[in-house]
């Protein structure tokens, strides 16, 4: 089954997070109201709002609940994102003007703020405060990801620990806890909100591993921005690392080329070209790879249900995806 | 009884309160533990905390659980300071670089989002749904009110309900839900709860007209800064919006300064002097007299207790200071 079909299986409920989702970030404030509007119709395929669904198969399904759970967990999402366009001095996003482009570093700190609170709000709810702690939890951990991220810029001796630990915050474990969370407000057995757990995060893992490859593969097209962003950012990724670790003339290659003043202006094919040629991509698609395989281990302990289908479907389309 | 005293009754469990504090923003990343901490060291009143316990004691005091209330109020609080210095572009605050200086924007964002998860971390320790309700409320009112302070920036013809409506958000709303959340947390009547959020709310705005005022008036030794700040940025406060409403002169004098190119290096010392002589200062006066008569109207509806006392003396002491 093709991931269209299985967003398909969920359209109508997908539609009923779409406008809970649109209703939550209202505001009186033109300002606000217009960049949160505009990020929410910026799109975006609202994976964490689907592995709710499909977490939630596996308990007592209800809509009505899930939504609060859905809603929050895409807002915090979106809120990151704004955050990070800020820290990247990022012009565009998904093709479109990113919020700091459009207004400035000011509203796009308020949007953001403005959109985790509204999260928070949604979430209340719930009264079970197990749920709480693993949304503020996640939300504490995703900031410390981000200010690593920032203390790591430019750091090119960095370890593969530390990258990991880095993606896992970042990305791997607000993925996971959607998975969680859905089973969780479904009531699901704790087993089974703890293999989704495992298979969200392993799939997280991997989507990020992916994403960081793609910005050394990608075309200008299929990624909507040049390659080679990360590293002109002196975000230090997977491939770049290996190729460091192997191959001491590339390190300096990177080093030499981006401890210029202006990084951002330099042509870094010759880099990309280098990283590409030292087997980074093969030895990075392999460990993505690896992550995939241990989300499908988490979920063969799951009970078998067409969802469990879908789940595996998703999870090949996201380590496999091109762009 | 001196505000010195009061804070003396309570100085064990301030004590454990400033513990749990220092406790809540431990992290493993240098950067933010660093910068958590100064912003912890830096000090303040703790006033949020202090009214989470004086309105507690008119249920069931307990400060194992007050300090999970007491925290999150004054983490919010702190974390809207690191935000605030960004947007105001501060590099001192109580005569201490801001975290914005010291690092860098980035730091400064990711340092407050760190500061408000933890806040919300801390606050899970409760199962009532209302009291995250009632938190996260506040926090999504804040923003609000932050990023009307940014609309609101240079516009000389806004109305004073537009400046009360910012500082309830601002200032006032946080305060009022610490005296709220302190009795509900203690489990008082709902008349009690509610009693004290109008108390709250109204020494609140009397605190914020009263910090308002102290920027035209105060020296530069009371302020820690030079006077006439909030006009050098274009916030324009309650003696500014007397002053223009009723002189069409002095709106014409600050307009025409304030639409340099560089409002902030200009002397401001005539627009300060014509505020002065307007009337406005006793005008804001006179208004936080009102407030803090209201204050104590939802004081009289209290049951007489010591602690009833004490709250009528930091109200009077908010309302009175001179720095």
């Amino acid at each position: 089954m093709k991931l269209a079909e299985i967003y398909m299986q969920f359209q109508s409920d997908i539609n009923i997070i779409e406008k809970e989702l649109e209703e939550t970030v209202q505001a009186k404030n033109d300002v606000l109201q217009e960049a949160a509007t505009q990020l929410l119709r910026a799109g975006g395929k609202r994976i964490r709002p689907v592995f709710v669904l499909l977490a939630a198969r596996f308990g007592q399904y209800d809509i009505n609940n899930l939504k609060h759970i859905a809603v929050p967990l895409e807002l915090i999402h979106m809120g990151s994102l704004v955050h990070d366009d800020v820290i990247d001095d990022a012009e565009l996003r998904r093709g479109k003007k990113t919020i700091k482009s459009q207004w400035d570093n000011r509203v796009a700190m308020y949007t953001g703020d403005f959109i985790f609170g509204k999260a928070l709000e949604t979430s209340t709810f719930f009264a079970n405060p197990q749920i709480h702690q693993i949304l503020s939890n996640a939300m504490v951990e995703m900031c410390l990801g981000e200010i690593e991220q920032i203390k790591d810029q430019y750091n090119w001796g960095q370890n593969f620990r530390v990258y990991l630990r880095r993606i896992k915050r970042k990305t791997a474990l607000l993925i996971a806890v959607s998975c969680e969370l859905g089973a969780l407000a479904a009531n699901a057995d704790r087993d089974i909100q703890r293999n989704l757990y495992q298979f969200g995060y392993n799939v997280g893992m991997s989507f990020q591993i992916t994403d960081d490859v793609l910005d050394f593969v990608g075309t200008e097209e299929q990624l909507g921005k040049p390659a080679g962003g990360d590293l002109r950012q002196g975000n230090v990724t997977l491939p770049a690392l290996y190729a460091m670790h192997y191959d001491t003339d590339i390190k300096q290659l990177i080093k030499e080329m981006l401890s210029t003043n202006y990084p951002e202006d330099i042509d870094v094919s010759p880099i990309l070209e280098a990283i590409k040629n030292s087997g980074g991509i093969e030895y990075s698609i392999s460990i993505s790879d690896q992550y995939l395989e241990k989300a499908n281990e988490a979920l063969e302990r799951l009970p078998d249900t067409k969802e469990k289908t879908y789940l595996r479907e998703i999870a090949a389309y996201i380590g496999k995806r091109k762009f």
